[in-house]
């Protein structure tokens, strides 16, 4: 294999600069994909800054990745050289645990992330084992497709698992780069859609990813107007809440899920939970099954993150974007190495 | 009808008396049971000391009653009269709400339960809506069968209600009044069953109940030994515990559930929780149809509530046992008004 061509990060927080590496050999269960398109996500920054401090430096981050298969380990399964896939979050995982056999494959202990202690999606090619390369359905738009990957599994997973009908009513905390794409899941799943946000300037384009109300966190009127009434809130922000009235929109049974990275405790009344049996869930990504029911879903039923595309020369350009909060609502790079 | 002689308590943590009420006329949907036994439950306790701060007095306490119907309202349904019936926690609820029809009679707003703001069991009768008073399967021994209606529900409707499978591994903590029932009951469902307790003494006791494996929770290299293996803790004792401990004995997509009363808030490591797609998630009593469905899976596993019996008359003495901890596992009041 030719060397590879990406943009790296030498140290926490500094400018992304060109960098090139010897991939090595590829491994016979792995394949390697030419980047077309790779998603920039609030992730990403987390690792090019260190916040959680388990990053190495130079860093290749990246992990919404639309691109081609362009070589094939000898044990590769289901793969054509050429053919058009998707890599997320993990890029690898011990396909021989209980997890790993249990279709979970994201939650074994032996996961790979994709950018984590080897280089991800900004770059000419990127490397997964062959179970993480998910073909991409063909009528899916490849170009705004990439944060589907991390971002639209992350919300699409817990309607898919957590027994949530087409009745149910959701609730959908902080209309962000995974909220709006929750709207658009949980609408398109039937479900009556509520969406929780602190801006008042988004609630016309809010509506139009498929809420069909929209209530403003600090608006204590509103808030009692709803209570009681939810199935399932799924929350996406990594700030804490004021858990204790967003929890008092919840009807009997019903469920506070949790997909944003929170650091502190959260503080769980438990005996409020008790009498209304209700609980509370987190949830990481997805499976591969989970993610390729994702795709053909998200292709039947028209939805797509809104994209703000960049080429990936102005990947500091875009990072800044990013960081200014302004992204409208998850970034795509599209690769031009000459 | 004719006044009723009852045991009460005429202010907060005083010996209960001799109390005489009228209970007026029957109410169409009502029901009157004469009490046979009646289990003394730690929340009795809480009424009769105002723990909670809702009691009302003169309190007649007393939730889980054995009995036969001694009078049918107009408009009672399903029973006759001799019938033995069981009554529990709850003995009302508005019948007609969202809960109610779907069947989550224990979750209805109107709920009202059986010894708070009216008259409970520790009397010669007591009253219920028809459709609380569960009729009692015949094998089932009626002098034991009390303590099923409140503490056996409420670690029962668990396994029926959260798609637990007989493959699963399921710890109980707390092997108490609840405790030593959710261990005859997890084991009968077929799971394989670890007990938490903080007492070194009861392990062979324990063991007879049903637990396949005794961890203590003070036991760092024990808990460390079962690290990540459990798909639910039943967690029955009302304390804070170590709950990062604890939940480092849950595997992916372990539960939490809690069925004791904490008044502290439970700090969640909702990030943990995330990466392992877990859940914590609470329960109060049980549904009417759970109720008659754990009172014949009980009937047909022999799974009895091990009971220590006193006259009703000794009631005092009872309340001073059970408040000295020493209660094994549950206490049964035999009615015996003359």
């Amino acid at each position: 294999m030719t060397a590879i061509r990406a943009w790296a990060a030498r140290a926490a927080a500094q400018p992304l600069g060109e960098y090139v590496f010897d991939p090595g050999a590829l491994g016979p269960e792995e394949v390697e994909i030419t980047v077309e398109h790779c998603g920039l996500c609030h992730s990403d920054l987390s690792l090019l800054d260190n916040a959680w401090g388990i990053s190495a430096f130079p860093l290749v981050a990246g992990h919404e990745v639309i691109g081609t298969v362009a070589a094939l380990g000898s044990q590769a399964k289901g793969l054509k050289l050429g053919q058009r896939v998707g890599l997320g979050w993990n890029a690898g995982s011990c396909m021989h645990c209980e997890s790993c056999l249990g279709a979970d494959q994201h939650l074994c202990a032996q996961l790979q992330p994709t950018a984590i202690g080897r280089n991800g999606g900004f770059a000419e090619r990127v490397r997964a084992h062959w179970a993480w390369a998910v073909p991409l359905p063909e009528d899916l738009d490849a170009s705004t497709a990439g944060p589907l990957l991390c971002g639209g599994i992350t919300v699409f997973s817990p309607l898919l698992n957590l027994g949530i009908k087409p009745t149910d009513r959701v609730g959908v905390v902080g209309i962000g780069g995974l909220g709006h794409m929750a709207l658009q899941f949980a609408n398109a799943w039937g479900c009556e859609v509520t969406a929780f946000t602190s801006s008042a300037d988004k609630h016309g384009e809010i509506r139009g990813f498929g809420a069909h109300r929209v209530v403003s966190v600090h608006d204590a009127q509103a808030l009692q107007a709803i209570a009681g009434s939810l199935d399932l809130i799924l929350d996406t922000v990594n700030v804490p809440l004021d858990w204790t009235s967003l929890m008092a929109t919840l009807a009997p049974k019903g469920r506070l899920h949790i997909v944003g990275a929170l650091t502190e405790p959260m503080p769980v009344n438990t005996m409020g939970m008790l009498m209304k049996q209700q609980s509370v869930s987190a949830s990481p990504s997805g499976s591969r099954a989970a993610i390729a029911s994702m795709l053909e879903f998200a292709a039947r039923h028209r939805i797509a993150p809104q994209v703000e595309r960049f080429p990936m020369r102005q990947l500091n350009e875009a990072l800044a974007h990013l960081r200014s909060g302004k992204a409208r609502y998850r970034i795509v790079l599209d690769a031009d190495f000459a």
